[in-house]
């Protein structure tokens, strides 16, 4: 019997309207559809895609921890994989939603790895936060022969003081608990008057502005930093 | 007189389809396009939005030179943010058409530095061709606390070799004539093996694959090549 494909559809930073017209048609079309999910049951993926979603499609949402020890997020993603392998050996197809793009920071990747090479998988690209943070502020992301470093706040300050000394254009995502962190450094390297924050980018308050103007103290969870040091490019 | 608004759309990397729902609707009802054109008239960013265009719009071709000395190329931009600015005065809102996204090594920022001082402006994201890539491979870019960094291929080669030695995961662009030498680093620095390419992405004959199949000599001009050398990360 023929097996079914496994798509992994990126739908995007959180506004439904920077879904591409190929997301929306592959999530009307299917019939059974998968996404990540909280303990609570709880989908920021499914919420970005629920207008698309066809009133009789069937749903089966994965639980992937959010607090990702390795031990339990492996056997969360084990135990996802082989629902959603049952489905694709029966012939049919599964539609698996991805908040921003599925292989950009994303768990799509962890069941790409247990199922990629036993079923057809085709990967939909997405809008990743990344561009839609730069496009909220209206700011270059990188330019012309700029470097771009794209530094999660959760590596070693020395590391990151590090990457940042040499690069013409960086992101710092998942800034979460680290801002302190991550102000200092860029403090310490001259770099707070080129950097700007969006704070809960994808949800309901965003807020985008100049990190200088953040206050002291003040530990935005939601929020990605971009740094634009490139050298006079126009 | 109430100003127009400019709209920096991102089309995605090439197939129609990979288009935001917003990028459709906003070139659907312009009534004034704008996008960069070659010395002949042709237009990547237009052929990519061609079946959203309205009948009735009004086009506005926007020259940039291909291959950019600063100064010819500062002349060109100055002309078109002039010829841009004039029909914001009065009134008109322009939408400009940018491949892929605006803000990521792309064209719309020269605009953006002129114009954004004077004028509303709002930049719809657009997929970029790091993460269609990445789906065309079906490979991550990159996971948990990953640097990635994405290097232009007309870097100098010590500059690439070491910021490749300290990259989790990296995204070579502008792969060129520079080619041979990307290569070289990458065999010296045993990556290799780690890497895929993708020619002709965004154009018809795109093709894929391991790097280590590529002949020796081949120099792909439209290519990208990603490296993934993250630890085991599932």
């Amino acid at each position: 019997m023929k097996q079914g494909i496994l798509y992994g559809v990126g739908l995007g930073p959180g506004d439904q309207e920077l879904m591409t017209l190929k997301a929306a048609r592959i999530v009307s079309a299917a019939k059974l559809i998968a996404y990540p999910a909280d303990e609570n049951g709880a989908s920021f993926a499914r919420r970005i895609a629920a207008a698309q979603i066809s009133p009789g499609a069937e749903e089966m949402p994965v639980p992937i921890p959010m607090r990702v020890e390795r031990d339990p997020a492996r056997r969360a993603y084990d135990k996802g994989a082989e629902a959603i392998a049952a489905r694709l050996e029966k012939g049919e197809d599964v539609v698996f939603l991805c908040a921003g793009d599925p292989l950009f920071y994303a768990s799509f990747m962890y069941l790409l790895a247990r199922l990629g090479s036993r079923f057809e998988v085709e990967i939909v690209p997405g809008v990743t936060s990344l561009t839609a943070v730069a496009a909220r502020l209206a700011r270059p992301l990188a330019a012309r022969s700029d470097v771009l470093k794209v530094l999660p706040a959760t590596l070693p300050e020395a590391r990151l003081r590090e990457e940042l000394k040499t690069a013409q254009a960086a992101a710092i995502i998942k800034v979460g608990r680290h801002f302190d962190k991550v102000r200092a450094i860029l403090d310490d390297l001259d770099l707070t008057a080129r950097a700007a924050i969006v704070t809960d980018a994808s949800l309901g308050d965003e807020r985008a502005g100049p990190l200088s103007e953040v206050p002291a103290g003040a530990r935005p969870y939601f929020s990605t930093i971009l740094i634009y040091a490139g050298a006079e490019q126009w």
